[in-house]
């Protein structure tokens, strides 16, 4: 496999533990997400991915290599086809809770504060720095408060209960990026105690930006 | 089953959707996103969902009522407990490329022009009129412009061959919200067929917002 990712960026770093979770490899090719103004936007990539959006995943079968885009697609698809180390609970009820609370934080609070969304309040309607941010904290706080309240419900050692899942999957990278942006986080003590939890761990710590080979 | 939900709202519309598709009946509860500063602001309201969004689904088991939050979350949900009529393709390949669809909406388009974001927009960032539908707009198309060559490459009656999936359901009410703010659609030519094929079919139909009790 072949994965397309940045160091930076959330949603290829969701689908770095995913990969590591389940014990798999991919050759990781760097697509920079600034340099050049973004080579995600360059030809060769939108062949890839349309979206011009990392990560895109490059797997393949007996009929050749096919490309996968959007990070849960891709690490459910990892799920289904790598069933080892499942990063979804069996019971259908608790997974579409582990399935909200990872889409509370990619559909609700990743989607409005990452690069592209930041890049057009500025570049386009003019925002200066402080409203800016002020923008970001707004949606970090706006999902983590009710991201919190859904924890002190189901939280154990990781987000759901004890064992890892999609929801840790999603939370770890927003939290590298709410703490990126000075985002105060002390109003969420079960958050930051899941965090520093996944953190503890092998596959998550080898997925961090910093390890990366591209990191800089 | 109780759907919480409001009938512009375009996550409820792909739940009601989802349910009519498996031909399931849910008592449908309106929560008004605009009437006295938005219901799902409530207090009772917020007990069902801290995120302050719907749609909400009550279901109950064995041990009573249980409530799932975020529209992905609960037609996957809707789709493991009544397999009837799945809405994804078997083959995991595929299943990952219809959730890419989806989620390419979902976690692209939707996120930056759902209502609460336009407020936003207008009454803490000062953006006026005009730079807001800029902003609608903008989304709009960059998310469609990406969809739409995926659609060349795997739409045939509906956006994956002649199956209506989970891509279909997100798809129709993002063009119903399209429409509403005066977006030009003639440059997708996939997804306009796409639509007027969903639009053809009853389960859509019964679904479409102004068909709702509480459409106004």
């Amino acid at each position: 496999m072949k994965l397309y990712g940045y160091w930076r960026s959330s949603a290829a770093y969701r689908v770095r533990i995913a990969l590591n979770l389940k014990q798999l490899t991919a050759e990781h090719i760097s697509v920079h997400l600034v340099k050049n103004g973004g080579e995600q936007h360059s030809k060769d990539f939108e062949k890839l991915n349309p979206q011009h959006l990392v990560p895109a995943l490059v797997d393949n079968n007996n009929q050749g290599e096919f490309c996968l885009t959007q990070s849960l697609a891709i690490i459910e698809y990892l799920e289904e086809k790598y069933p080892q180390q499942a990063i979804l609970p069996a019971n259908i009820e608790d997974k579409a809770i582990v399935r909200a609370m990872a889409q509370s934080i990619a559909c609700e609070i990743h989607p409005l504060d990452n690069l592209r969304v930041l890049q057009y309040l500025v570049n386009e309607m003019g925002v200066d720095e402080s409203k800016k941010m002020d923008w970001y904290h707004h949606w970090i706080h706006l999902g983590f408060n009710a991201l919190e309240s859904q924890l002190s419900l189901h939280a154990g050692q990781y987000c759901f209960g004890d064992q890892v899942t999609l929801a840790d999957i999603c939370l770890v990278p927003q939290v590298y990026n709410a703490q990126r942006f000075n985002v105060d986080l002390q109003a969420y003590p079960h958050i930051m105690r899941v965090w520093q939890n996944c953190n503890k761990l092998d596959d998550f710590i080898q997925a961090a930006p910093e390890q990366q080979d591209d990191a800089c």
